[in-house]
């Protein structure tokens, strides 16, 4: 632990795991989310490197998990580490402004002067150091009373991703490349993607969010006092066996549904109130197939990426990405930029290009009924 | 039964079914081959078509099937019918001439002037008027005692098949069609296939072959004497149940491994003994995974066929061909004359393009040893 980092010893992270990964069907399911597999081939869960790159920071035991009911024994698995104190069981997904805002309002009744960082349980940071070095600044900011954006420098005009503008350099102790948001924009088309990359202004928006607890909850009840209401009374509830299962079952299912883009970081931006710390490390947020494939090759488009412990697969004049589940021989042959995604249950056959389009077959799966593959 | 037919009465089909068809990986297996599959989605199993296009001609009595003995309960299931006197087993496969030449053997013997034709278990016919039409002038040609094959008129520059260059018309009474034959080529390249369209002088050569039984056998005698031998010792034990076995077990090993193109058919034209008939009727073998899809698509490449009794499919802006043997949900998105073959323990993937290099991944399979699946 870098002691020297102003607000680093006070400092939480905190990972909420959930969400299906709908393009990333049929690997991922309702009952093995995205964030249960390997998907880099590093033979460790997405949710495991996130574990690993995150639990140096501020020490293993100031790592807090929010995840599914379902996904418990899933998600201890993953962590034999993760005392129990650290996860956090949602009984319904009620989106993130709900599960960091309950996981930073535990926090904060435990400890009034905690920060908190958010980082998805389902993307991929291989420059650790570097990673480490971004959230050091941005605890650091944090400290100073900033609420923190930590965005990507864009290698390519990505039309997948919504942007942080930024603006002037901020003169914080401990975060001398902090910059001022001037407002997160939507996911662009590619002209527009383009000049994004030319300006240097803009930087993916990774979702990675640090805050001081009470300002970070201040931000949601100014947004939606409801929703901070409900947040306070479970937390108030949670660490007393006797009390909480009452109280969840009461207040969770009233609490609402919102990104915490929309009721913190886009606010925040507009009221001036948001730094952004540039991360200079690579990040993906393997949102697709093609992204997959994109990873395992290093770029090169002719390889064929191969995922799965027990793959055997039979390829020739092919490339793009198979990932087997099962134990069959699997035969390419003539197909380019092909992904395969072979499961006990279901087949997929695609190509990169049109890897988006797999939650569409999510979409028309449920519509017909057939969710037992979903 | 056209008895106005000359020799119609003595007539005899019979059908090698053998071959495993390579091509049609993973499908076609050595313990399930082509001929035993419903390709055409009729209902019908090849075999069992070919059987229903035969049995008419001379009686259901008048039909009979050579095959492995691996083969012989499947056989059997798909035809009921099949009186035991006409299923010959092979105790181990040795091409085309030895199990016609068996066939025509054990026949001659029981009728000495029966007149046999060879009809593949694995091609597709539907014109079935057309086809008697064109047997029927075979038979009355061979009633003459020519040697005669049904060739097909092309209706494309094919360059996967032989063809049969024609000459002049035979004046034979009951076979007006019938033309000699001048000789037998080999697979063309295109600018020679489309020659061949437009001159309207070759035939695709169907393997379609009516002879008297005593001609064929005489024919097999002078190319092979030996093999000739063979045949005629085993059919002289045939229908002994005493001896047929020890016989069986002497003789079978030593029969020579060709194929009656190179016995009967190609010599018989270079001799001037070879009549042909133009069969007008449709006729595919059927031979890869692109040819299944063009029959089931009409020849509209828009089209994606599916085959399989549990197909489940859901395809968005795809063509091609899936072929199922298991219930898993299919999904294709965005991939086009795409090929998809899915059963228990083996998948495919390739392209209508690539369907003829599937031969090339069972014989990588059987070099790295895993003939399991094949």
């Amino acid at each position: 632990m870098a002691k020297g980092v102003a607000g680093l010893d006070r400092f939480y992270s905190i990972i909420p795991a959930g969400g299906i990964g709908s393009r990333l069907w049929p690997l991922s399911r309702a009952d093995a989310p995205k964030f249960l597999h390997d998907l880099t081939g590093s033979g460790s869960s997405l949710l495991r490197a996130t574990w690993d790159r995150l639990a140096p920071i501020a020490g293993p035991e100031r790592v807090m998990v929010v995840t599914g009911r379902a996904h418990r024994a899933a998600v201890e698995a993953q962590i034999p580490e993760l005392a129990d104190a650290n996860i956090v069981l949602e009984s319904e997904p009620k989106d993130s402004t709900a599960a960091i805002g309950l996981a930073a309002a535990i926090l904060h009744r435990r400890e009034p002067d905690v920060i908190v960082g958010s980082f998805a349980a389902d993307h991929v940071i291989t420059d650790v150091r570097a990673f480490r070095r971004a959230v050091e600044q941005a605890v650091a900011a944090a400290d100073a009373g900033w609420i923190v954006a930590i965005g990507i420098a864009p290698t390519e005009p990505a039309i997948g991703f919504g942007y942080i503008q930024c603006g002037n350099p901020l003169d914080i102790a401990g975060a001398p490349d902090a910059l001022v948001a001037e407002q997160f924009v939507e996911k662009p088309d590619l002209p527009t993607a383009k000049k994004y990359l030319a300006d240097e202004k803009h930087l993916w928006n990774a979702g990675m969010f640090v805050a001081r607890a009470d300002v970070l909850l201040a931000r949601i009840g100014e947004s939606d006092p409801a929703l901070l209401a409900g947040l306070e009374e479970l937390a108030a509830a949670w660490d007393d066996p006797a009390v909480r299962g009452p109280v969840v079952d009461r207040v969770w299912p009233g609490l609402a549904k919102i990104a915490i883009d929309y009721t913190v970081a886009e606010p925040a931006a507009k009221e001036g109130r948001l730094a952004v710390i540039p991360g200079s490390f690579d990040w993906d947020d393997v949102g697709d197939f093609a992204s997959i494939a994109k990873l395992h090759s290093g770029g090169r488009s002719s390889d064929l990426a191969i995922l799965g412990e027990n793959a055997r697969v039979l390829a020739d004049a092919s490339s793009g990405i198979v990932v087997s589940q099962t134990e069959r021989i699997i035969s390419l042959i003539g197909v380019r930029d092909i992904v395969v995604v072979d499961t006990p249950d279901a087949l997929l056959v695609t190509t990169s290009q049109n890897a988006q389009r797999v939650k569409n077959v999510v979409d028309a799966l449920k519509l017909s009924g057939r969710s037992e593959v979903l």
